[in-house]
């Protein structure tokens, strides 16, 4: 059997050793639970200065499941409905979260092309929908993922330009950032243009994809939603009583780019991958936009390369979900390439 | 100032070297998500080897109210009630996450001496219910805790006769065993005599307490239970994608007596605080069981206490907690002791 | 002004006189509340030989959405999902209702022509699912509505082979029958072809649209399902104290086929009034199958209609809404049909 | 068997004719469902000038569980806690209803002489509460009920006081009155005096004890509550659809002093049998403030007097219960007596 080479998820990567570090240099002393110590005082610190905010504030949680139904919690009342594409990871696959902590807050997908919210959309759902009748859920927040689950990733000014048609209508904004790095690094922005900037109340600022350890974070910026957090998080049991080696890794992910550095590693690998298969003629559904793509290969081809040792998920109907990390090699990538030009014979 | 000595919490400790091993050598290759990795395999057949149980299994989870408030949302219906002794910490320190998750079951605090339900107190409880009346949340499950948050222990005959006079009413049982390993090390029973041969259902398995560096666990003897977990721990986001991670802390937590070596060395540095208080003067509420104590020490001897270094947490009215971990020395210990003969004057 | 016609919803219609006068005749002597009382017992009576169902149970409740939101979650865990059609009730007009008894439980709407979930999109649904994938919700419950809001009916062999179909996945089967004595009026079968020999577990039966003064109720077919909802009504507030008055309106309302009679009267109305467009030249969306058409109507003609008195919701885009009640006269139709001829000029 | 004499429950009584014809008489025309109706908008003006209240506004609902959980979830966060006497309805006979609606929100019983809290208790409960540790549910709401369940009654200036001490911790403050025109009428004061003159926000206002057929309400005197409860309410499946039916009993309640006359007429009876109770020399657990008393009557003399067509409670040890509606005639109360008096021996 050729040495598997891993396309699944990013989801299948380790830790970063500069993460891995950090927790273990966190190990000496005690330290006070629940956050009252020296590494989530930093990490708060360094949030502020990375997304260039006062008053963001970050909770470490263990998913981003946990980070998205939270978050949005905290955002939309019961009666409220979180719109989001028809395709969100929220409405599809987090068996109901957000309705459970939102106490019957329900989903509602949205179309548009690319995996996208469009502005037309929005602007459709709001026509539609029965405002002030309270036989029918209120919208209340705007849900966005960048990237998508479909590796497209909406820029600034789509956004932006969300963003304001909703708070025009009330809504909330809410970015579900579970690889926000990847789209950061891809559209060379900052991140404050591509969040609070935008319009963004509340972030789901993953990490864990993308080599932390065992945390991801809610990155508030609307400080009531903050103060609801704090008793949202702990009845929810997301306070974790050793906080400091959550906020540890979150802190070293930040500091000095390396959120972007890892993010960035993945996406050259990804562009990488998509030129070659480029060259071997194989059809992308989208241009990659950061560290994912669906391609199209022929079931027996998927078959022949599942033998030779390639990890990646079959989608059914022709149709394969490759992923790339920042343990990704140049090295794997021209592997892959070789065995996908081998398998299509 | 003289060196902190860390007698607030076993919460403050650090994480065991052998369990930071662990997780660093966990981080070799790829692996699925969510727990379809070998890690997480092995884990499982850690549990049931340990608790000599077939269908044990074990659910990671970021922390104990998790633990708790999910576990017992898997026994409990949403109009039932849980019962607990009254100054459990379900009851007092969870901030309602059981009534949350269990979509508004409730909690009923019973009295019993030394913080132990009593046999008595159990019966008066079912006497008093009102069964099958609708408009009364029905008992369903018996919660314990061992050690309590107050340094004492079940014995399992104990355990055993209470989860007896539960089932003849139709209760499950329920043992929050946030410092499990201390009271198993204390009584020198084993971890199947406490749990489920005493007829415990589902058990919150401390392990951050005592060295584990980010996981706690659920570990349900009740297939049905389990298969529900399932699906509440990841709508409640407590599958951490990375979950190897997770499980490794806690197979080598269980591997080779590790939990139980860690739990002695802090009962131990308990026994020889209390044996030097005592020679002291100083007064103990109740002998210390585990590695837990209150002690009577008036508020101005805290004072002269906590200005020496002397890191714990005074309860008002002269009242004093005192909690030792597995990284706590003798050494320590008796320059503890040396500091509050001094401020006793 | 004209004299008003009603047409705009059978909500709007009065308590029919025999209710009315069972009300009056409950009130002599005194009674146990919550249920206890003689009314209740022979409703349960009542409920069993109408429907054919040795165990047939009804639950008086006020509201179409406490029926089916309460009814839904005796028959979906919170993890699960309630699949309907996507223009359901229970989806759009319930403000999340089901979500939050339900604990999160979701709504998954389908396609389907004429409002009515098809077999297709049934099995599409099936095959799309993530069956025992803990991201993704269960399919736990298929809810049909018959009569439809939009005025069509499900006869009892497509109830029937949908509910095979739900079954061969686990899934119970929920109807909504706010309207159902016009969907039995209509069809002409027996109250247990279109419920439980047609496989439906749990029955939202509707009497306040027709005749009643302020109960509907929940008809269980499934004893375990019956059990809970003796908890889940008291809970949510859906036990009356004076439930003699609720139960004996509905005793009425199914004895000697009143609920029928006055269902036949409405469904009468509605065709005649259909069959008067018809003659005018005015098309109606769907044939009426009950009580209520969809029409073609400029809105320069509804604005003329609305100024003459004839009360009726423009649905917007020249589409309007008719319904018949059981007090909707034969005069009433023939003067609306007058003013409606007039108005096209 | 002689004639039963009723006095188990006021909520055995029947409909007030005055209720009854006015609900009768709203059976005249058709009326949009859901409050759109001119009896509702009738209601509210009935309330604002009963209240001396100009943003007073009622909501109807089908029970008291229903008025309290609701109206207490628009006052209470999911991570508060409502405080309450431990004898409470909404601790110990609502099944977990405010728990369910308020997201997980808790009950905390306080002590008090005559079921009554005590300025004392609520103070301890504050000087006893984590404030501000996520922890811990935070005090939110307190809840008083007059008369209490056990026929006690606070006074304006008691629950002034106890309003005054919640408030300055940020606690609002919510009445549970399911008898309430039993303590207005017997305190002499207004309905302003006893509710939001006295801080109360929400009210509980009860009506089937007292003669309404199906109905009770909510009073707001908060505009943020109400705008929440018209929400809420739905969801709950408490917005009846012909509710016009449910605001005419309310409105004919409170019009021209019916409720008081009604309540007088039950707390006369009750008057009239403790005193000749006194004469018999029956003791009373506390002299009956409204319309019921709690006496000692040997288990032998209550089993007589079941026998003898006495309706009654017995409560066990000796205690019996016995409670006057408006129904109670001067008649029935000397019978008893006289039945009293001959098992007495």
């Amino acid at each position: 059997m050729p040495t598997p080479i891993e396309l699944r998820s990013d989801n299948a990567a380790g830790v970063a050793p500069e993460i891995l570090a950090a927790v273990a240099a966190a190990n000496a002393g005690s330290a006070l639970a629940y956050g009252a110590d020296e590494w989530t005082a930093r990490l708060q610190h360094r949030v502020r200065e990375v997304f260039e905010h006062a008053d963001a504030t970050a909770f470490p949680v263990v998913s981003g499941t946990a980070a998205n139904a939270l978050g949005l919690t905290a955002l939309c009342p019961p009666w409220g409905s979180v719109l989001c594409h028809q395709s969100a990871h929220i409405l599809n696959s987090e068996c109901g979260a957000t309705s459970m902590f939102g106490g019957g807050a329900v989903m509602r997908g949205l179309p548009g092309d690319g995996h996208l919210v469009s502005t037309e959309a929005l602007a459709h759902a709001f026509a539609t929908t029965r405002w002030g009748d309270n036989h029918h859920s209120q919208p209340a927040v705007l849900s966005l993922t960048s990237p998508t689950d479909y590796g497209t990733v909406y820029g600034p000014d789509h956004i932006a330009g969300l963003g304001e048609l909703a708070r025009s209508r009330g809504l909330r904004l809410h970015l579900d950032g579970a690889r926000i790095a990847n789209a950061i690094a891809a559209l060379g922005c900052t991140p404050a243009e591509l969040t609070w900037r935008a319009g963004v109340d509340v972030l789901s600022l993953g990490a864990t994809k993308n080599g932390a350890l065992s945390t991801d974070a809610i990155v508030s910026f609307d400080p009531a939603a903050s103060e609801q957090l704090v008793y949202r998080l702990k009845r929810a049991g997301h306070v974790a009583s050793k906080m400091r080696f959550q906020s540890v890794q979150l802190d070293a992910y930040l500091t000095d780019g390396l959120w972007l550095r890892l993010a960035a590693r993945a996406n050259a690998s990804m562009a990488r991958l998509a030129e070659g298969l480029g060259r071997l003629g194989v059809e992308l559904v989208d241009p990659p936009a950061a560290n994912m793509a669906f391609v199209r290969l022929d079931d027996v081809v998927q078959a022949r390369l599942a033998d030779d040792g390639l990890l990646f998920y079959g989608m059914g109907a022709g149709l394969a979900r490759f992923v790339t990390s920042f343990q990704t090699t140049d090295h794997e990538v021209d592997e892959a390439l070789r065995r996908i030009a081998a398998a299509k014979g």
